[in-house]
């Protein structure tokens, strides 16, 4: 059996991205532990020191009207369209080092390696580092890349983060002027489409033994907060019979998202809770909490989440417990383009893994946002165990480095497979 | 069926509680609801007030040295033994307005009945409004009543409250002297015993269509912090045979409290639970929770802990979950004393209830510590529906009057049995 082996450069790129990744964790809100969030300071000094290494890269740079940075080869004709690579930023709260990171840095090596030394390319390259993809700070994910999209939606501007601040007022203290967010957008028509490498945040490669795989399409979504409004009553005094006790409905509501998810080979997360008044001697009269739901089809996630909702009423009902979700984020699948998934796999080929995986990405990604306007396909990266999300998030950087050969053979694949459409 | 009328005496006295309790319901941290914790701003006013209301009944007044206000009867000889007559006038959060105020306001009222134009008593009276028998702010209940009864723990100094601030700064700050908490303690060999009205916290007297009742022990609590460690992880991309949520086992936790309670014929509650990261698309890594177990007796409450403990070792290790337990809280059961519940027993006959109903207090209160102590007993008020710790608590101004002739006819009951023993 064939090994896969990178080459000299993307190896010494990979261990350049190894080292940057470090020196971008420390771009935190605290020492301790990774967590870099739209608009906030941390995100101006990562912009600041990414632009950077994209200028290093031979970049034109610039930093657009929603706070992306954006680093443009120089040596293709004016008026030839546009091929997007990039991924995100930003991260959760106590991240791992390499979710987005990773993506963006290998966009930057492959840019630098397809520059000016290289055999002209039918498009000019774009890297585009995402300044919101998490959706951490305001609740609302992939902020960025929907303002790349055109997609901003009006009402996001009321969004406030859990100090109160609004996303207007954010932007204004970031010193972007909300009235001119629309400039973020890119021109569908100039695109060529968009290609993201990502860890894949799963262990479908490891369990594989493959380095690297091809995004099929990115799992279809809805969030929901849910408030279980029971009665807050004295904990000693009041009989089993008599209770009414929010909390208790709100775990078995959790527990019924993991029952019905399961049997129905779907993912449902609930990741918050906290109820009120949440004192020790007192039956608790509010817990609310939210539910995160993916699956691979609109159609089978609308039908599952109808599945839990009803569960929700049921248990409500027996406990006398008003349980009423509020949809907060819809996503439809996004099937990536036959011809870029056919370059990433040539890509993929090209560094000597004969049969690259397919999978479906349960994971959001910047490229549902773009896919809402061009051609979108992804390379994911093996992660062992599948940890992310988390401080022990890990990619090696033979994976990087078979990663960086393979998104620059896509990008090849693509060039030698695409007419310049710049005059048409 | 005769119905029992109270005293236009005790129906004036009713009228003025009822309207005392909603002027006290405006000394509260915040104006939309009653919050009124230990050694806060809110305790210094309160405490002014009603020191008025007990000057006004014609007794001596002071504050002691852990912030509990006394009021003494004039009458007595000096050296003649002490009567403690008492509540807590501390709430908690978001709280009614007849927990423990109602019962240091009933106890005024019968001091001053008894007072100066009645016969002479062999004790004196002493009304205590305790400072603190939540434990709102600090998580540990029944600091007031333990200074009283000299059972005071010097490791108490370093509990803190939400905002860091330790208990000992907390009394400096309220002008208390740490060093002189010792001072609040009474002389047990100078005490008759302690007899205290409160409302029931629970819909027992209301089931038996009786506004008052005889309590025959007050229910053995135990209370513990629990934290359920797991693996945070990306919401979208770990399968559930990878994961490890917190979440998930403290619900099955939670369920498996009120399985084994209600089997077992005793009352647990989890009324706390906080989740970390606590992110809509993070699976939980930490879950911490709090649960309060109480029963009649201390050897039935063990058993049923061991049964929860045993429940919560087979969740975590179903789920490759970390569920450990701490206990924060242990009171054994109080027995009140026969003869005092016959005092009390005899005050509800005097108002024409002539079979007088018994009942075990599941909720905790001051005469626990002072149980510690001397002989207890204490006077149960109906509670429409039990309804507590919840801004609808509530208790008619005929059962507060019928409450108030009980109280002094149990005060009567103990004249006329007890030897003035201040000389033996």
């Amino acid at each position: 059996m064939q090994v896969p082996v990178a080459s000299a450069s993307a190896r010494a790129s990979a261990d350049r991205i190894v080292a940057r990744c470090d020196e971008l964790a420390a771009v935190s809100e605290t020492t301790d532990h990774i967590t870099r969030v739209y608009l906030s300071p941390e995100h101006a000094r990562a912009n600041a020191v990414v632009r950077t290494w994209m200028a290093d890269a031979g970049l034109d740079t610039w930093q657009d009207a929603a706070g992306n940075l954006h680093g443009r080869s120089r040596h293709t004709a004016a008026g030839a369209p546009v091929l997007l690579l990039g991924s995100h930023l930003d991260t959760v709260v106590d991240a791992g080092r390499y979710d987005g990171v990773v993506g963006v840095l290998m966009a930057i090596e492959v840019a630098a390696r397809l520059g000016p030394d290289h055999a002209p390319l039918p498009f000019a390259l774009e890297v585009i580092a995402f300044s919101d993809e998490e959706g951490t700070r305001f609740g609302k994910a992939l902020l960025g890349s929907s303002a790349v999209a055109g997609v901003w939606d009006e009402s996001w501007w009321d969004l406030h983060d859990g100090d109160g601040t609004t996303l207007r007022a954010a932007f204004t203290s970031f010193g972007l002027d909300p009235e001119q967010v629309g400039q973020a957008a890119v021109d569908p028509a100039a695109l060529v489409g968009y290609l993201e490498a990502h860890i894949e945040q799963g262990p479908y490669l490891e369990h594989a033994g493959q380095a690297l795989g091809v995004v099929t399409s990115i799992a279809s979504a809805r969030r929901f907060t849910v408030r279980a409004v029971g009665e807050a009553r004295h904990a000693g005094g009041t009989p089993y019979e008599r209770r009414h006790d929010a909390l208790l409905a709100a775990a078995e509501a959790a527990l019924a998202v993991e029952r019905i998810c399961r049997a129905e080979q779907h993912i449902g997360t609930v990741g918050t809770m906290s109820v009120e008044p949440g004192a020790v001697n007192v039956v608790p009269g509010l817990a609310t909490f939210a539910v995160d739901l993916r699956g691979e089809f609109d159609d089978g996630r609308d039908r599952v989440w109808d599945e839990i909702a009803d569960a929700f009423r049921a248990i409500g009902a027996r406990r006398g417990v008003d349980v009423t979700p509020t949809e907060i984020h819809r996503a439809p699948a996004v099937f990536c383009a036959p011809h870029l998934m056919d370059a990433v796999r040539s890509g993929i080929v090209s560094t000597g893994e004969p049969a690259p995986l397919e999978l479906f990405s349960r994971a959001g990604h910047d490229a549902m946002s773009l896919g809402l306007v061009t051609d979108v396909a992804m390379l994911f990266l093996r992660n062992p165990d599948g940890i992310s999300h988390h401080p022990d998030e890990f990619v090696s950087a033979a994976d990087v480095a078979l990663g960086i050969d393979a998104l620059a053979g896509a990008v090849e694949h693509l060039a030698r497979t695409t007419t310049n459409g710049a005059d048409s």
